[in-house]
């Protein structure tokens, strides 16, 4: 029998967690929640019903595992703990920060009720935190190093966005090639945040804006740009439009550590990312990790849990022994 | 209290397991198990004793987890079941071939016996399984690239050494760049044996030998050589001590696949190992493993286990909640 996965929201990662249950030969998508009229959502999957999220309810004994798609910020705070009390849920709240608060929250909802609330399910957080753990584990000596990009951060866009004479822009992260160089040669450097990171803007300007202003505004700006290197292009609509409407990401996790009996030698362990889709990459980790939530409820698990918590094989559908056979 | 860790044989293998248990706050080496004279082996930490194997069952109750150090070809096989009826044990078996056999005869004896046996613990069998396994769950939809090197090969070492006119002899194993950057670059390129990668031989003659003739027994040597570019180097016996007694190696695990509605999204996920020291690293991992044999064991588990089986939690000192607000 077949996994049923439930969706609630159905933007980006609603839409790419519908393409990944459809790549999953041991999954299916039983209903997609929307806090929309249901009639204007239009989803790719022939059959399914889209549902008013009032309705939810109706739904708890047809679902193994509802995917929450919401955002961070707002959404998931309230959504993770709530709905955790009617299904095994899946989030990928990734506001590092408040992980132990949200933590706490899913943990006593999930238990209470009896299922699993998995939070935190992505690449980072979720991949870059399994490296950050497995190199730590495995070099206590060392030094950890984490770098995103190249890709659009949201946070930094919608900044850029806020400033007076701005119509549009988009931000990417990058790595600086330089600083990759030195953590890759073992050199173990300390970098500063301007030297990790090069910030590059894309900005559509509105009729009559001042561009030394805007730009100067985005290079001050606290927090955001202030302590980086930052490169802005004024460029149209129709360009912008055109070449900045991608969803690329990536990034990097290095452990440099040593060992030996005067600490004489070096590893370097490195994991690293090239997304075409971050939303489409997120949303086939997660529903990995759905794969590994609906185990663990079977097997009477309740509470909060993360990636940290699942063992590796739980996320295939292959049985030990084809694992042991092909990839050990 | 910490975790009593016991080492059976004081080889390279052996020494780094003592190396990283000192590097670990929260274990202790208790004894050093050897089938030679105890008083010819010295070993680094103070106040251990060595002890003939012989009278190894009277330290059932004073040891947590037993590291096996032997090799895969004939040690294992035989002392990975035998001890597990003993104690808890880990090993390094990297025979990817025999590991289902393998798995079986560890399994049985440690179900009846009621201890965990962990098998084929590393870095390739081991982390570069974890990579394969979490890429695959991840992107179902995708090609998988192993690259090993630069390191030296011990079989094909002693390949060369087996030539009659060859005093001594290290082979190197070394990824092909073009192969490596074909991958990288999402080409998802088809790739021969030959194309992957170069080996590279340095070799001592014996006085008189055929330098030519040796060169060609190489080269054309069936399934270690034949099948691969290979470059043969004559060199001083000065020099082969000086430049060739190094154990640094490595590798490199991808996975490339696609999503999207018409797989036009493709994703590279990219591990390598970059290490000084393969025995020292190979047993850093062997060590943070041996603290989840540990806990899995105190939870009362048994039988056999690998790393697919463990959740990445186990292997740290940390509590969950520190994990989570450090690492996640």
């Amino acid at each position: 029998m077949k996994t049923r996965i439930g969706i609630l929201g159905y933007g980006n990662l609603g839409k790419g967690t519908e393409i990944a249950v459809s790549a999953a030969n041991d999954m299916e998508l039983v209903a997609v929640f929307t806090r929309r009229d249901p009639s204007t959502v239009k989803i790719l999957t022939p059959d399914v019903p889209v549902v008013n999220v009032s309705e939810i309810e109706k739904w708890t004994e047809k679902i193994d595992v509802l995917v929450l798609c919401g955002g961070s910020a707002t959404d998931l705070p309230e959504q993770t703990p709530a709905y955790a009390r009617l299904f095994n849920v899946i989030d990928s709240f990734d506001t590092h920060a408040r992980i132990p608060e949200h933590f706490k929250n899913v943990d006593e909802a999930a238990k209470e009720s009896g299922h699993i609330g998995m939070i935190s399910v992505g690449w980072d957080p979720g991949l870059f935190s399994l490296n950050r753990v497995y190199a730590n584990a495995i070099l206590p000596d060392g030094e950890d190093y984490t770098f995103w990009g190249k890709g659009v951060s949201q946070g930094h866009s919608d900044a850029v966005r806020r400033i007076k004479g701005v119509k549009n822009a988009k931000q990417y992260t990058i790595p600086v090639d330089e600083a990759l160089e030195a953590v890759r040669s073992g050199k173990n450097p300390t970098l500063t945040t301007r030297d990790k990171h090069l910030r590059e803007c894309f900005v559509v300007l509105e009729e009559g804006a001042d561009a030394a202003e805007v730009e100067k505004q985005i290079k001050e700006m606290p927090n955001y740009f202030a302590d980086y290197n930052t490169v802005v292009h004024f460029i149209g609509e129709e360009e912008f439009l055109r070449d900045h409407s991608g969803m690329a990401h990536g990034g990097f996790v290095f452990r440099s550590g040593k060992t030996g009996v005067n600490k004489e030698n070096n590893h370097i362990i490195e994991y690293s990312l090239k997304l075409d889709s971050n939303p489409e990459f997120t949303t086939s980790v997660i529903i990995a990790y759905a794969r590994a939530v609906k185990r663990m409820a079977d097997e009477g698990m309740t509470g909060c849990k993360t990636v940290l918590d699942v063992p590796p094989a739980y996320l295939c559908e292959q049985s030990g022994e084809e694992l042991r056979a092909h990839f050990l």
